[in-house]
């Protein structure tokens, strides 16, 4: 199955450059990719799901080849240690794996959470652009505000009931009746739509600063449920110093 | 009268899994309903139209067969008890009747108050969708805030003089110089703007949580209203448990 | 000249009722009115514009011809004395006058101040409704905060110097180095884009609440500056009582 | 290199006045300037881009030549000494230098902050428009939030490591993981993605009121980057009396 409607805009000069309409995807190289798995962490509560992203862009030694810019992104752009203004954008890495590939997607931003719309149609863009890759299995990392319980925890929630029972069975606690924000929750019940499988795996943290412990928690468990595949021809103990 | 307009778009998947643009309504099955009556109670005020709207599908023992997503909607998911991530959606219920068939809507959420074109455009598409399976009669549910008076009244505000004259007769009071907020009145006065008949019943309430006693009177009145033709069949004293 | 380009979605049924998409406008009647004059009276500080906007319609005896209707209006509807719910709507009144025909708009809410397109937006759909009808000369009338001075007096905007000064001749004050918020100062602004005269009289108040004397002292004004047209056949001591 | 795909909708009228449907640009003469700088100050921090600009304008005795509309700005008009109702605008200036011809974009307004989109779409406006205009040198002035260190500083951001490094030894400080707010920044990152060559120039400011000093600071920077071709046939004291 493959989409047969991809939403960017691109607007092609002579010399190649782009013209952002509604959002455009640049692509720097074209890996080829087969049935690779997405993997998302984006910032929010306590940046677990980015923290956790870099951690596995670090260990795969994931290479960038694609990114995404939109104009719902925030409108004020990053400046470069070397003096360069940079668009705010997602950056799509890949890691090719003796069985699994992997995509990974992180960004420094997300749409604006008041701005529910703009939302929808990133994580479509997200989609659009990923299914296109041939990804049909998704997961998406965040963070999830910690309750009285325990803190070292990951919680799941799943495109179906199958999946959330096979995560469990690795460890991790059902999310049930619990809500989640922004583009680790948009993304993944998105993807159900389409028929993709996919989890969100969910740190537990108190979200008041960046929780390097609760993205770590969330990397490894990663890394078991994925067991052999990631670790193949990889240093299992890379420490995650960056973030 | 058909509506020649129809606003969702729809991106069909090989499969016949949906793609969002703006909003999609998907129909898990195609019931047969002569010249049914739509009935909605969305979340608001003491969440009184919701209450009564799970009251009347419990009653009826309603079916659901339709869907409706749309970006408009909060950008969070919900998870069930066993862990699936679903979007945020209105469900479309149907209960065949001997005298009259209904179409029943409610969700969890509405689009946010901040953003009012997307509140004229989500009643939008559920006109449309109604009107296209024949309903001609609107019947929205909600809270009002209560004032001085006595709590345990039903408000009634109509699309003609005719119907708040007829539902008065029934024991409600005319909502003069009142104003409803979201749905619940947008949805009447839209369908007015179609020439479709309908009328809104307003439970009054404080508001400050759900307000089960407010949403089984809007409930009993409806029954009442509608005599004979719901309760055909069905047990009069089932016990409003859930919410 | 006229404008060639419409920006209203009309969407017609087989029995004559319309389907909003971005705004639509309804006509009642299809007055002949030659070379009008269009006034304009919204909501506003101390809702001078809008009692002027009534007086005015009062002392004319004018007649409701056309509603506008659009859905970055407020997400509530009103309720009439007799339980009939109304969508927010613009309302024109035609008033046929010896020397000069009057358009006159009025309505209870304007676009949130937050939504600063869709202001622009309206704004631009009255001016094709009144340019349409073949008015020329475009007066806005509104209220301005108070400061140190006199409390009584009306200032005056244009779109050009000329008439600036003819309506400083009259008795206002140029409203120098001022700023007018919401459609009475867009609707002046945008006609002068499109070679339209207009003025703004603009009321001095508190605002906290609604300025009756404010309102009154606008439209004496107003009367005073069109001279005996709008007088003859007309009482000259219609006493404001509504608001 | 030009751009394909210009977004303003132009609505021309018989006598040549034009609609607002997105954005406008009415261009009042057509300048022959070959291979002009683009220069860019608004408002923002300290008011210190807007100020440079103003500065810039007067010193180089510039002549306003176009003006861009966009329904994203402010919704209110702002009234001159003479009582004349103005829509907020850009305002491109031109001045023909001996070697390098300036075309010069200042304003009292920018969007809303919290309309993101509408940032995105105004700032690829003025590049298309300058793009076409043929500009390939985009300079943009703003001002930053000072931090513990001296006032009296000019920081730098660019399209490319080696624009960065020539300006920081002209005496400006590498804005390193700084971060710029709004079409400061914006413009001279979506510069970048189009393939032109910029820098951004930031006067550091407490940002409270207006800050002639810094915005003095930026302008003297630029004198002095941009070297002689600027200085010909120009008096170098103009002092600063405006704003």
């Amino acid at each position: 199955m493959v989409a047969k409607h991809f939403r960017c805009d691109l607007y092609f000069f002579a010399d190649g450059c782009l013209l952002m309409e509604k959002g455009y995807l640049r692509k720097l190289s074209n890996p080829t990719l087969e049935n690779p798995f997405f993997v998302q962490g984006l910032p929010g509560f306590g940046n677990v799901g980015r923290i956790a992203c870099h951690l596995l862009i670090k260990f795969c030694d994931a290479k960038l080849f694609a990114e995404l810019y939109s104009p719902s992104f925030p409108d004020y752009v990053s400046i470069t240690s070397k003096g360069i203004a940079q668009l705010p954008r997602y950056e799509f890495y890949y890691a090719p794996m003796v069985k699994n590939n992997l995509v990974i997607m992180t960004g420094e931003i997300q749409p604006s959470f008041d701005d529910v719309v703009a939302h929808y149609e990133v994580c479509e863009e997200v989609l659009d652009f990923v299914e296109e890759l041939g990804c049909h299995f998704i997961i998406t990392m965040g963070g999830i505000p910690i309750g009285e319980e325990n803190k070292t925890q990951v919680y799941i929630a799943a495109t179906s009931p199958r999946l959330a029972t096979e995560f469990m069975e690795k460890g991790a606690v059902i999310y049930s009746k619990g809500r989640i924000v922004g583009g680790t929750g948009l993304t993944l019940a998105m993807a159900k739509e389409r028929k993709l499988d996919g989890v969100s795996l969910l740190g537990t943290t108190t979200g008041f600063k960046a929780d390097r412990e609760a993205g770590f928690l969330v990397f490894k468990f990663l890394m078991k449920a994925l067991g052999k595949e990631i670790k193949e021809g990889l240093v299992e103990n890379n420490a995650p110093e960056e973030e």
